[in-house]
């Protein structure tokens, strides 16, 4: 049994935050016994790993992001999704087939993911099979949660990424059979969007994602050309969703889909009915590529699976609590011009970013009896949150802190960024 | 004769940028004689500052900063302008009348704003004349550029803030004639708003402005709400730039106005006609407190003199380069809703955050021969840039850059970031 003092603060449900000054959290095999303003008797013979005054809080959750594309963050911003597909991330994502350069690449990645205090992520790497497996094995020696997807494309790439239809499926399935039964890092399949992927290839994702039991994350509906090309290129298809629905990439097995920024009524039908769905809102991606809101709100209400994603490269932001910023501000512009809808709380995003993007990793992002206790510790001093509520000290930290102000990182009850004897 | 070398990227117009990798700069009484590819041979005896390949281009300039305000960043922004300024801002500013409590506040704002690059600034300091005097000569024994404004109000402020309509106006010429002559910090007239000055101030600081030849700043435009309580207050001024403009607070003297969200047609008209208006955008501000976006685009193409204003405590990034990030963002949903007018690029926030805004205290912001060599050094090579153009690594440093990447800082030609001998 671990027992953890400090500050605590998380988000049961969107509609607001439940705080602990000076709570106790009981930990036992990874997972939270339950929360305690006053410890209760049982636990009294246990050690207490006191955090004074700092805040407790679940990890980030990230449902989108490119690990191959970090370097790219913030740079050629002043193109949209397409082109900027085709002048920088497509050479930049070809350097992966040399397994050197993706392992500095990635460890930077990983690094940088972990400071910020993201401790679960769903991420894509390249096409490149062997790139992938280190991108999987740095994880998995990090200790933090993943899923981790190769990327497939058979089609409409450059020739230094477009695979053979039968050799992207063989080379996902030797991942998958590689690294399925790793207990934190685990495959998932990637097909990287309607308009790189064959009906044939669409075919042979959908069998695996049935034959492992396996998710599936893919982008949907981010940018109108985007939009207009898969009903070019998909004419059977009422709707972009109807494509990845049809292959069995949308349900049966649980599907990611990141962006949804331009859904027709049809395809939120098909969404709303499907349990197995989740979306994945990238605002910090959809301003920088001029790609447009997601109805975020209206999303929430009809009850749709909904996580954060930093989208790295098309976000610049790897620190999830800044896209948290992203969000709230995104929702308050919406709210300008659709005033019936209210914009999203503090508690809102917070609740995206943990729990409602944990969902897809199980019970993740609270710290409710039963939930993995993943965990950061943020030291808000140098912030100057003196005389703040929990909820107001949170707020100075997601607006305006930093990686240094986390001092510690738990996954499962483990801490994740020291080494054995370095810290509790 | 100062030599630095470096690779040089500055804005001398918001058309784009000029770069010189690996290039010279020559300053003389810390103005600029030159910028070279080649040092020219009339220079090679004086000895050469080498920065490598580090970046070197203007300090920031921000037009608009309530330093009073720093402790509330990124606190309570679920509510807009008039609730926010009762609930959170006022009860803040009272705080400043403690000398003590000013001190260690206005200590922390100027440091964490040099750290970030910021060199000259337009800057709110509250009512108090002692805590404002407290700020005059922090700012000079640091070495930046700023203007400093006492606060005036004498109506519709919390009894801790109104003041007495002729002594608002007799301690804030005591601090004008104490501060008058300093070469770098200096007094400027700062109404809070219209609706928190009675006509009578408000005929008073014009003539203080025009008596000692002083700017002024205030707020304009800001919030719905705010624009059509200023036309309930001055029913016989047609609009709210008027009020201000008929006391001599907008022209005859040069003028900053923050915002300027919400103006109608007879104000674009008044400000496109008057040169010696200047107007803030404040892009973070205007979003989280759900203002609205000011027509930038348009405000450019009438030839209005325009910078950028961080805007703390409503903004939350005091960083101006996360600022002009922020501009960008907004301009790209302004885009998405206007498609005629096209976003701004990063030159030309680049700009508004150096030359632009500098214009203000005169020839500042840019590289050019007898612009003041204010200037920072940044070292990204932490951020992963190499193989980028030095646009592209501008991109990422304005995108992904922190405090931590700016190695060297200098106004006028003099170093503000260490002590004599720590550093050249």
């Amino acid at each position: 049994m671990q027992i953890f003092k400090g500050d605590l603060i998380f988000t049961p449900t969107p509609q607001g935050f439940k705080t602990l000054k000076g709570g106790y959290i009981a930990v036992s095999k990874g997972q939270v016994e339950g929360v305690y303003q006053k410890l209760p008797a049982l636990f009294s013979n246990f050690k207490i790993k006191n955090f004074g005054r700092r805040l407790i809080m679940p990890g980030f959750v990230d449902l989108h992001v490119h690990a191959s594309q970090f370097y790219q963050a913030g740079v050629g911003l002043d193109q949209e999704l397409l082109p900027w597909l085709e002048h920088y991330i497509y050479p930049l994502e070809e350097r992966f087939a040399d397994p050197e350069f993706a392992r500095e690449a990635y460890a930077r990645f990983v690094e940088e993911l972990i400071s910020h205090g993201t401790l679960r992520a769903c991420i894509f790497a390249t096409v490149h099979r062997e790139s992938t497996a280190l991108l999987f094995d740095l994880l998995a020696s990090r200790g933090i949660g993943a899923y981790v997807g190769k990327v497939n494309m058979d089609c409409h790439a450059p020739p230094g990424l477009q695979e053979v239809t039968a050799v992207s499926l063989q080379e996902t399935e030797e991942l998958i059979k590689r690294y399925g039964g790793h207990p934190l890092v685990k495959p998932i399949i990637t097909p990287r969007f309607a308009p790189s992927t064959t009906p044939e290839l669409l075919a042979g994702l959908g069998s695996l994602a049935r034959k492992y039991h396996l998710p599936v994350q893919s982008h949907l509906a981010e940018n109108k050309a985007e939009v207009a090309w898969v009903q070019e290129l998909f004419p059977d298809q009422p709707t972009y969703a109807h494509v990845y629905h049809h292959y069995g990439l949308l349900g049966p097995t649980p599907a990611l889909m990141a962006h949804a920024v331009h859904l027709t009524e049809q395809e939120k039908t098909l969404l709303t009915k499907n349990s197995a769905a989740w979306l994945v809102h990238c605002p910090e991606a959809n301003i920088n590529l001029k790609s447009g809101m997601m109805p975020v709100r209206e999303l929430l209400e009809r009850g749709i699976n909904l996580g954060l994603g930093s989208d790295i490269g098309a976000g610049h932001s790897i620190a999830l609590y800044r896209v948290m910023v992203r969000a709230i501000q995104l929702s308050k512009i919406r709210n300008i011009l659709e005033p019936p809808r209210a914009p999203l709380t503090t508690a809102e995003v917070f609740y995206l970013g943990t729990k409602g993007g944990g969902s897809f990793f199980g019970k993740v992002g609270s710290f409710e009896p039963g939930y993995a206790f993943d965990a950061i510790v943020v030291e808000d001093e140098a912030l100057i949150t003196a005389g703040f509520t929990l909820e107001e000290r949170l707020q100075k930290f997601i607006y305006t802190g930093g990686a240094d102000n986390i001092v510690a990182r738990f996954v499962k009850g483990k801490r994740v960024d020291c080494g054995p004897g370095d810290c509790y």
